[in-house]
């Protein structure tokens, strides 16, 4: 965040990298929608309008298809690449974007203001992108929800105003609440059947676990009204020894995906 | 470059990689100060005053000698971390950073501006960091060229108004020169014995041709008073059958160091 001039900026940046943060041999199409998405679901979780991106391109044996599958995830978004620099070299190929954006309302939501008493949200249901691996790795199923994961740009702009706290869950909706809670100095109580889940109910503790669904935890206050679809989770209580709890007690196992 | 709010934002993006743009087991903080250097020399050739950047790490053997080296860096040049993103991966290393400015003088110089009869200047001397960079191979002599070029800021700012045309030249003044002139759709014809280097003259045509060292290249109007120390090394003539001239004739052999 930065106050520039009579607006303020919203940068993000998101690196990734081949056999971590997507599948060696995965279509140049595909990444190149990944990253824009990831990175713009970071200012919809900001209620930043997107202004442009910059482009860190390590060459592969797919650059035209990943030219084509940028410039087609920019125009959806109606975002314009500024510039930004190509590189060759061997190893795993590492990609990264920055993306830049106006916030639409200040003070800009952060992960670290949630408030004792607040109800927390979930804009949509996580397990999708779980679904859609598993259908890009058997070769069966629509794998198009991990591979067109959508920033949710117009929900961020409209939750902006009302939320106390937002951020995207796209390290997994357990690990990145904890996060929420920790950064706020609370506790975070989730309802574990309130959470919605695009998966069959047996996958219920995976779809918790899993990222790269970009849907939006907010909290506000107990008596706000949302003004996009969204689902109520849980409540916010004071900071007890667990900052995260599901049916009041700390979820076991991990929790989400830690980035290295 | 990007209009937003009541000014200019000015934004840039370098990746370097392990073994392409830095030597492996080159020191964590001297990798830091180079990934600073080159993006705000970039910054610099834009009249831009730098206010922020992101960065892009890939976690290495040196992570705590790389954020000393950044601390340092950003404090040299009074700029801000403003976020960014690491990873761990296998393979060579990649780090990148997004520098932010904010443009001092609108319209903000560009190499595609150079005139016809104007005069083409450079800051200061070439192939230093070619003889820093042997001295690190050879650990005899002074380094320091090399490992702590220093982004031209304030000569950037006071050239803005003046320029018709401006970059850096730290891929090499010829390979740059020609850039420049093929941008701005002129020849430009350069005196080999009128650029400044750092090197005995025996090493004059390997100085011309490489690169991080990041002087600025400027064109100006032939009668234009320059107002920070500089050297006239050529003049822009209208486009002949070569963009690029030394001593009349196109330069033979690599002009510079072509980005992979």
């Amino acid at each position: 965040m930065l106050d520039f001039g009579n607006e303020t900026l919203v940068l993000t940046h998101d690196t990734m990298v081949e056999g971590v943060h997507f599948l060696p041999g995965q279509s140049g199409e595909d990444l190149a929608w990944k990253l824009v998405a990831s990175n713009l679901s970071d200012l919809a979780a900001k209620g930043a309008e997107p202004v442009g991106v910059l482009l860190s391109y390590q060459l592969g044996n797919d650059d035209a298809d990943f030219a084509a599958g940028l410039d087609r995830a920019l125009a959806h978004y109606g975002v314009a690449l500024l510039g930004g620099d190509t590189v060759s070299a061997n190893g795993p190929r590492t990609l990264g974007l920055t993306a830049i954006g106006r916030a639409t309302f200040r003070p800009v939501p952060s992960r670290s203001g949630a408030q004792v008493g607040d109800a927390v949200w979930l804009t949509g249901p996580v397990g999708g992108a779980m679904l859609g691996l598993e259908a890009l790795q058997s070769g069966q199923g629509d794998s198009r929800l991990y591979r067109r994961g959508q920033a949710l740009l117009a929900e961020g702009q409209a939750l902006a105003p009302i939320v106390s706290a937002m951020m995207d869950v796209s390290d997994g909706l357990l690990l990145d609440a904890r996060r929420m809670a920790t950064a706020s100095d609370v506790t975070i109580a989730l309802e574990r059947m309130a959470v919605p889940i695009a998966t069959p109910e047996e996958r219920r503790d995976a779809a918790l676990r899993w990222g790269e669904d970009y849907q939006l935890l907010f909290t506000v206050p107990a008596d706000a009204v949302i003004p996009v679809p969204a689902h109520p989770i849980g409540t916010v209580t004071s900071r007890g020894p667990e900052p995260l709890l599901l049916d009041g007690a700390p979820p076991a196992g991990q929790l989400g995906y830690e980035h290295g």
